[in-house]
């Protein structure tokens, strides 16, 4: 017996596909971290953009050092100096040195540089060489780090601190990103009390706006509090329209269960553009999950349990919100799993993908991933684990010693 | 010939652990993700607080249940309904049911809740039940969330989304965390112009700040830009003072290879109260690194190159940040590393901590890791990058086909 038309996870992905990104933004590089770049970054000119020193030392041919030793060291004039910040005016010739700072430009002629802990002045204008230096050796050469029209950095790629700085290295002062979603979170129940409140038996305080809200900064996306709504479809209808005008995601726990979930149906429907995509995916735990549109704006309806819920937004609302936010690998999930093995045997019913809590342990080496069982609500599970193990549809299961996949959070 | 009498990883955290961590604040719930909590939590009572349904369906003792089935379903007159956040006034007695939403409290008599979809009305007042439940089938137990008097949350931990829900759950709208290390970031070089400015040869624009105020927020710490400043000591003096007036560390890039190393010696020396701890650092790259402390606060002498400065900043100084911010396991690196067979043979000193950038891709189910090498300047090797491969002090590098730990950046 199934209420639900479920949507497989494959299914609801392709349905936040047809969200499209949201519209480009100019920010200062200093606010980019984490941002989404908006088009793709090809190199301007060659870096360096001449031969530059590594190391401290001196500037010289390489031939002018060949059988140099500590026992048979070369001589050579220091016949000049590199300041850094400046180009040479003169070249270095055969039998000539010139003092040289990391990062410094090679002077024309030179094709090494020797460090100067490998030479000694003998007198104000000499120094003995007691290192043979190969041609290249202690210098980064044009356009070794990126060459010109490169395409380096491409649409859609989430910065990170080194995207920054390669973007300072070029001069991109503004760089052009996707705007951040906005995301209205709405938390319904008649059992809901605020967390400053104490609840009477049978209530509960509000936590899904807390995880919500800290899983949607935690995807460089913008959170906003819409509070408590009671089960009531006029209060609701009010604060749903409200988020709807300010954010471009609205997610509304509670209220997806079989209890109440023709309230939220019903809700949805009397938005105007409203559109029900998704009414229940093949996800376990998070099964009573909708997903809707209004207009370009997207609305979740979340399991109103407080591991569902966070669940079903790790696993399909934060991909809405990368996809929003223009990310190239916006389905995720994000980075690479560890491997782990499996302490003990993971039941999972077929048609359906399991996301199992568990906590990691290494044992001579090997990463050991327990489950944590405990009913959907149970947030101490989430909070003792280490990451989520995905059971794949098709699977019945996971054999304890078999080797898994765990998404660390 | 060694200029520095270079310290190692562990003994440079010995140091580390000599700073205090800051004095504690307290901050909103909304504000608390990513801070680290400066006391226990102790569970003040059961969660829940009593047994509660984990299904929508109908109360009643399980033993009325036993043996029903499709083919001989049990009759149960239903003589109640539990409405959410109310606590049922009267018991479910035998032969009896109460209607019982997701989360309800579970009435006085019954041990277990029937799913709606195993029951269906036959009249008014009476339902056949088609499943036989055990007693406590979806029923969340008092206490079987957390039990009063558990530690559940202990000093010194990186609060996530789901501690946020734990926190809310238990009503804590304010949580008591450490202050976090607000980290002024300066750049210092005569080569150095700011980003916006377009460089003459021997120039370079100043990409350290761009990545270490990434790094910096990245570790949920506060970067303050304190900008470029030449090589020169009363400018720099000035400046460093300046952020120590309003910073908990100062990290100066740059200054720290041997032709200006004197500089930032004799700068730190000029700060009253100031100490030099370290004076280099047996890790590559990033070996010219230079530890200070100036009373509580702390100063970091980093090498100029970016590579070399991101490296150091991520494996030594955010530890530091995280020792300031109270955390437990400031120490690092930070969650599980993944495990990755090496493409090729990576050649190490001994007697150094080797840093290696490495990419990774899978390949039949394995994940490989491939080194990207290039001079310690190039900052490509990070953007192509997805994490660092460590190779011990006492290691010589890594075979080809060996496995290795990766940290992903």
């Amino acid at each position: 017996m199934d209420f639900f038309q479920v949507k497989t996870v494959q299914q609801v992905k392709e349905i936040i596909r047809g969200f499209a990104p949201l519209e480009t933004e100019d920010v200062g590089l200093e606010d980019a971290w984490g941002r989404v770049l908006a088009a793709d970054l090809v190199v301007p000119g060659d870096l360096p953009p001449c031969d530059l020193s590594t190391m401290d030392g001196y500037a010289l041919q390489a031939k002018d050092s060949f059988g140099a030793s500590e026992s048979s060291p070369a001589l050579l004039e220091v016949t000049g100096e590199v300041l850094m910040g400046e180009k040479p005016s003169v070249a270095v010739k055969p039998g000539e040195a010139f003092k040289i700072p990391t990062g410094g430009v090679l002077p024309e002629g030179a094709d090494a540089v020797v460090m100067v802990e490998h030479t000694q002045f003998i007198d104000e204008h000499t120094i003995q060489v007691y290192h043979t230096v190969a041609p290249g050796e202690n210098v980064m050469q044009q356009g070794e780090d990126l060459k010109a029209g490169e395409r380096i950095l491409e649409q859609g790629l989430l910065l990170r601190p080194q995207e920054l700085g390669l973007l300072a290295l070029l001069g991109s002062a503004h760089v052009t990103v996707y705007r951040q979603p906005r995301v209205g979170i709405i938390s319904s129940g008649d059992e809901l009390v605020p967390i400053d409140a104490t609840p009477t038996i049978g209530q509960l305080r509000n936590t899904n706006s807390y995880t919500a809200a800290a899983l949607t900064r935690q995807a460089h996306a913008l959170p906003q509090f819409l509070g408590i709504v009671k089960d009531n479809l006029d209060e609701l209808r009010e604060r749903l329209a409200a988020g709807l005008q300010t954010c471009d995601v609205v997610a509304v726990s509670g209220g997806s269960s079989v209890g109440t979930r023709d309230l939220t149906i019903q809700l949805i429907e009397s938005i105007p553009d409203a559109e029900i995509l998704v009414h229940g995916v093949a996800v376990s735990p998070g099964k009573p999950t909708i997903l809707a549109r209004a207009g370009a704006k997207i609305i979740w309806g979340l399991p109103g349990h407080q591991v569902s819920a966070m669940v079903i937004y790790m696993t399909l609302v934060i991909p809405s919100l990368w996809r929003l936010a223009g990310r190239r690998d916006w389905e995720g999930p994000y980075g690479w799993p560890l491997r782990a093995i499996a302490s003990r045997n993971i039941p999972s019913a077929q048609g359906r993908e399991d996301y199992v809590r568990v906590s990691l342990h290494e044992e001579d080496g090997t990463l050991i991933a327990t489950p944590l069982f405990g009913k959907s609500g149970v947030i101490s599970t989430m909070v003792k684990g280490d990451g989520l193990l995905r059971i794949p549809m098709d699977s019945e299961g996971v054999q304890e010693g078999e080797e898994i996949e765990v998404w660390p959070f």
